[in-house]
């Protein structure tokens, strides 16, 4: 493939924002994606342009991007549809490098947009200004902490980028990725795509070493081959994560009724995933689940899945969810029974799953799950009800303490206990070079942001062994491709 | 079918419960069970039985069951295993009226453990005792707030009555559901089912009133045929819902290793419960949404669903999730889209989904909800993001807000909006006899315990189509058996 990366850092790093359209009044986007940029914690300076304002959000305000004394890289535009071809010839004459067009009323809303929307990418184009939108919900940067976006998320900082085709939907898992603490690198909303499109933002974040995993939620593709190009490049570096929107017949014409886009037909779709070696996701959900475990786990060198279990009951879904997710449960070999046969009672299950059968004492929870990793026949662990055990156990006790002191004195101890117990399940990962999964009881997990010095935590099985199931799937691609 | 129906009133509202093995020392079962039944709030007589201690938890002891100077209707067993034919002799002599076994070490352990186990229940049988598990974690009851159980959950009151093959998996859903305010009526961990066997426990819940919807997780059943005429006679009353666990290869051999019974044939069990009418659930926290749904919502005539979105993308994955459910998203006449037409911009998406185009303004939300409802084509409605709308914009005008008292100000208006149109959505429920099921943008849902008088709401789409398929396959069920 030839080499035509376009470089966007003028979109993700720039060095100066002017917001045209900025305004003093509260319930205005003006108002609110200002606002959004500035308790952000925006690295770079900021111009709100504004012809009836001295002064906005505490900052000068201009009157014009003409009137700006000082280069602009970025200008994030929020003024109605029909002005903005004048506006951007004015960027354009300014040395603007790079504009997000937020307004709606382009080419989603028929011919009449679609004139408009030709007209600005022209404007764009002779301008070499890189255009995100029209019809965006913007974009997010955690290198510059740039929060260009119409809904207040805040994500924290990781190795998730994301590209969306809807607004709405990207700026959601955001937000969940926020409640979750999953931390992205960067994100676009791209809107209409008049001149920047979903593979031109996939190529970059494919070349930017802040990127490590990338999530792309796509409606339709309108230079399928490139993209196939892009990804196939892509994918041999780093995973690129992707949720297809307009799968069916009702999907599709919902798809065409908000962008104007055709979504194309999924046969076609699934062989260029495939073919590319993007991995699928089966809801926008788990595209997050998958980020945050791709983006902090080695692959599985195969399909042989070991499971730790705290109670029988979740051993045996978690197995059924295994097999038919193509992935295996094989049989322990001598050497590990003999490692678990040392530190549980004689009447274990004797087999894959591990059954701890009720056992409160956390250092045979870990003898089992390093006798499981460091076992010849399993690629990936499975760790039900471990992580988090003393915790839970911990806070149950407390709370029938007759103290309050009490209660807080077993809830830090047992606390303790729990993050010994991942500082040994980060060790042994390195160790072995095998992921392990963890899972907890029920909504434990919310209680305690991740970082990502924790172990990777799910919250139900399924959601565990989906996101194995996929990660070798990517690994064996990774391998058929290293085959030739 | 001949009426042989079990009253087990005696286990679920006995008046008084002798706690046998009950302990002072805080880190033993016998400790934490009566913890759990003390702090629980239970509303009988409680006595502790242990031999060497006058007084436990500030409760008198006895030395033996036999000193007790009252009726015992509820005996929890928690002595070591070898000890409990003895200790169920007394029961029987005492006119003791059921037995929770809480211990292991009976058939889950081999050929030794099942004499002892065929040694309890002949005991049981001919003292006329309702026999619970061995191998138990515990029943839960809602009338009599009784919380005999090992682990620490605290269920709210509702319409759900669960029982679990498996006393882990069945105790983590009570503690999910508390966490999402999801309330049970009754609860049973059946352990190896000596005496009681799962398909008594539907029988009664389908025969008691307080039970609205029964939720099973099964891995095998002793008597199919028995529990294939329960089913089929409880579902015409109320829906149950299953999930099976042991469906393939190795999760039938999980099963095995942890509760010593054989899991069935996937095949039959499919043929059984759809026999029956029952409904599956393909995880075990599904069970708990559609229990949840299935409580609180009237079933859908049909499966024509009307989608309301905040947002394009959101719409198109529904659209999809809804058509792959086998679900419809059929036109809209021309008296909805004339009603629609009146309250939204004129370039809106004129079809289904109806996507709000970033109304802000809650007042022609309620109006696109109501045509959607009251629409001939509509058996249901899902509702993305206009629930919980305003507060989720609330809480962001009021992080930009510059004064505490003015973000308090926003975030309490916006709530008191959203309350508002929550009673609007179930005053439309009760009107038109149809289902409308919410979805939140992201986790917001979690800032608000759900209480019964509120709308179904759920953090993603798909969890909401899974659940309104389900609600359609039971009507539909209801309808063929009505029609003989």
């Amino acid at each position: 493939m030839e080499k035509t990366s376009m470089n966007l850092d003028c979109l993700f790093e720039p060095r100066s924002v002017a917001v045209i359209g900025a305004s003093n009044s509260i319930m205005k986007w003006g108002y609110i994606i200002l606002a959004n940029i500035i308790t952000g914690g925006y690295k770079g300076r900021i111009y709100p342009i504004n012809p009836r304002e001295k002064s906005i959000q505490g900052l000068r305000a201009y009157p014009d991007v003409k009137d700006v004394p000082d280069e602009i890289d970025l200008a994030m535009i929020i003024t109605p549809a029909k002005t903005i071809p004048e506006v951007m010839k004015k960027c354009a004459s300014m040395g603007v490098k790079a504009a997000i067009v937020v307004p709606g009323g382009f080419s989603e809303e028929g011919s009449a947009g679609r004139g408009l929307e030709e007209q600005i990418a022209k404007i764009a184009g002779e301008g070499n200004i890189r255009l995100v939108g029209p019809n965006t919900m913007g974009i997010f940067s955690s290198g510059s902490s740039l929060c260009a976006l119409m809904p207040p998320v805040r994500p924290s900082a990781g190795a998730i980028s994301l590209v969306a085709q809807s607004g709405n939907l990207g700026t959601q898992l955001l937000g969940l990725g926020q409640a979750q603490g999953i931390g992205f690198s960067k994100f676009v909303s791209s809107g209409n795509e008049a001149v920047l499109f979903c593979e031109d933002y996939i190529d970059y974040f494919g070349n930017d070493s802040q990127t490590g995993v990338i999530l792309a939620y796509i409606e339709g593709l309108d230079h399928g081959r490139k993209f196939l190009d892009i990804a196939k490049d892509t994918t041999r570096k780093k995973p690129i994560i992707v949720f297809k929107g307009g799968q069916t017949k009702a999907g599709s014409k919902a798809v065409q009724s908000h962008c104007g886009a055709m979504a194309g037909t999924e046969v076609i779709y699934n062989a260029a995933f495939k073919q590319a070696g993007a991995v699928r996701a089966s809801t926008p959900d788990e595209m997050l689940d998958m980020g945050k475990a791709f983006a902090r786990l080695p692959l599985p060198r195969g399909k042989r899945v070991g499971i730790l279990t705290w109670g029988g009951g979740w051993g045996v879904v978690t197995a059924d969810a295994c097999e038919k997710a193509g992935l295996e449960i094989p049989d322990l070999p001598p050497a590990t029974l003999r490692a678990v046969d040392e530190v549980l009672p004689p009447y274990w299950s004797r087999g894959n799953p591990i059954d701890l059968v009720g056992t409160l004492d956390r250092g045979p929870h870990l003898k089992c799950l390093e006798a499981l990793v460091r076992s010849e026949n399993i690629d990936a662990v499975i760790a039900l009800g471990v992580v988090e055990a003393s915790s839970a156990f911990g806070s149950f006790i407390g709370e029938l303490s007759d103290s309050t002191a009490g209660m807080e004195f077993f809830v830090k101890e047992f606390e303790k206990t729990d993050r010994e117990f991942e500082k040994n399940i980060i060790g042994l990962i390195n160790e072995y070079g095998k992921p392990i999964i963890g899972v907890t009881m029920g909504e434990v997990i919310n209680r305690y942001p991740e970082d990502h010095s924790r172990p990777v935590i799910y919250s139900a099985p399924h959601r565990a062994v989906g996101v194995l199931a996929k990660m070798v799937e990517y690994s064996n691609y990774l391998k058929s491709i290293e085959a030739g």
